[in-house]
């Protein structure tokens, strides 16, 4: 199975097991909605590269680091989307999980979905040392004082460093992928945190140009919000060309990152297929 | 030490890890805003409760049990005042989170306290197999199907059925609290499921009885919120002496479940100590 597939059905096992008979139906929903169809899966599809550059010994447990990393994604998508925050009516290409469910299931969906980002770590008690590792570098990445949520309360501070905002926002969770891909193996899975954090920076990079030059059908979510919430942005900081060499800047230092091991070219040649893949079409034709 | 100064204790250390500099001020503040000062920590001290009775061989990993099922206590308590729920302006006798730090920033405190629950966890991974049973013990009392997520959802459903809705919202942490007790412990851990669950269902009927007949200067929040939210409720049920008589028999039913240990008398004291302290003053001279 390649890794798309896998963590597809890993992720649709996941919210299986949360729709047992007793679940209340419409928080069920809600949650499949917020996780499928799928998006880029691109944390959880970067946590097996790594785990199958360091062998891959336990495929199930770097399934569950995955699919703890994806739906902890997910969570934090449902709740940035909520009327407090950005006030999203899709995201997807569909509607937010607030306007399809309301409010309160949105909440909710958001807390269940970290939740069984934990619980689907805790059932692999067969490889506890290694559990005991990724439930730390998960649970970090996510919460206080360096990880998304964090990342998120700073748009509601008045200073704001963009690096430390941008750094927990989204480096954290990528950083988090590559080292629990690397601890789900048993690698020695600090040496993956350069990469990571490199790599979530270049897909905030990203984001960031796609927010301010992308379309929105084809990112399938409302385009230019950054500027119309008036939040820190590498497109607004350094212009949108500035921001093209920016990522293309983060993306070589990310493959320069690359631990020794036998899977590095493979590693290397999916970075630079994913770079290329995150531009908007009309603009990929610039970057190199 | 006794069990509560340990708990505040621990609480205090989790908090100040999670203020280290970097966080967000705000949301630093308003995560002590929703932990201190201390409410009545019922489940974190039944946990304790329960590990001292198995013999707490390993108190620091009682005191993150007791840690995660209290922060997670917290964590629903600030989402369940959120507007889209209850819209409470009161908690423990103060404003709610979102009063007093905005709704952006109590839908984020929420998810730092679950997260920083699993992450109380994480610290002691040299006991790997406790933790492991901890971390699905947990994770399992509040997420879905059948945790406090799952039991808020609940009131999102035209149809509920009321055993099942304060089994999840109330009854499975605190089954939790006993069971991680006793994981924390090393003890076979199932054997204390009943009496966390009878806990539970008595703790929802005095919670009920003193929404319908307590007084909100007493209580730290407002009264009759039930009632006019139209949910479920024991004495809307049976009436309130009918509900004071079902408390009665659940916390009887609690005491006969207590497993052969040690501590059997001692935990049967505090039981009951703890029934009595739960009714309104005004009702507690008609309680057995």
């Amino acid at each position: 199975m390649d890794a798309v597939n896998r963590i597809e059905h890993a992720l649709q096992a996941a919210i299986s097991r949360a729709e047992a008979p007793g679940c209340p139906p419409k928080l069920a929903a809600a949650m499949r909605h917020a996780v499928f169809p799928r998006g880029a899966r691109v944390r959880p599809r970067l946590c097996l590269a790594v785990a199958a550059a360091c062998g891959d010994d336990e495929p199930r447990l770097s399934d569950a680091a995955a699919v703890s990393i994806e739906l902890l994604h997910c969570a934090s998508l449902v709740h940035d989307d909520l009327p407090c925050f950005d006030d999203a009516a899709t995201r997807r290409g569909r509607p937010s999980v607030h306007r399809a469910f309301g409010e309160p299931l949105a909440v909710l969906t958001g807390d269940a979905l970290i939740v069984l980002a934990f619980q689907s770590l805790g059932r692999f008690a067969h490889q506890p040392q290694r559990l005991a590792l990724l439930l730390l570098t998960v649970s970090r990445s996510v919460g206080v004082p360096f990880g998304i949520v964090a990342g998120q309360a700073w748009e509601c501070e008045s200073h704001v460093d963009i690096a430390c905002y941008h750094r927990s926002k989204t480096g954290s969770l990528f950083a988090a992928a590559a080292i629990a891909g690397a601890a789900a193996a048993g690698a020695d899975s600090e040496l993956w945190r350069t990469l990571g954090e490199k790599l979530g920076e270049a897909y905030q990079a990203a984001d960031d140009i796609r927010d301010a030059a992308g379309d929105a059908d084809e990112i399938g979510k409302p385009i230019g919000r950054d500027v119309a919430l008036g939040r820190p942005n590498v497109v607004l900081e350094f212009g949108l060309a500035g921001a093209i060499r920016r990522l293309e800047q983060l993306v070589g230092e990310a493959i320069a990152a690359i631990p020794a091991c036998a899977g590095a070219a493979d590693l290397k040649s999916l970075i630079l297929l994913e770079a290329k893949r995150l531009l908007p079409k009309k603009l990929a034709q610039y970057a190199a």
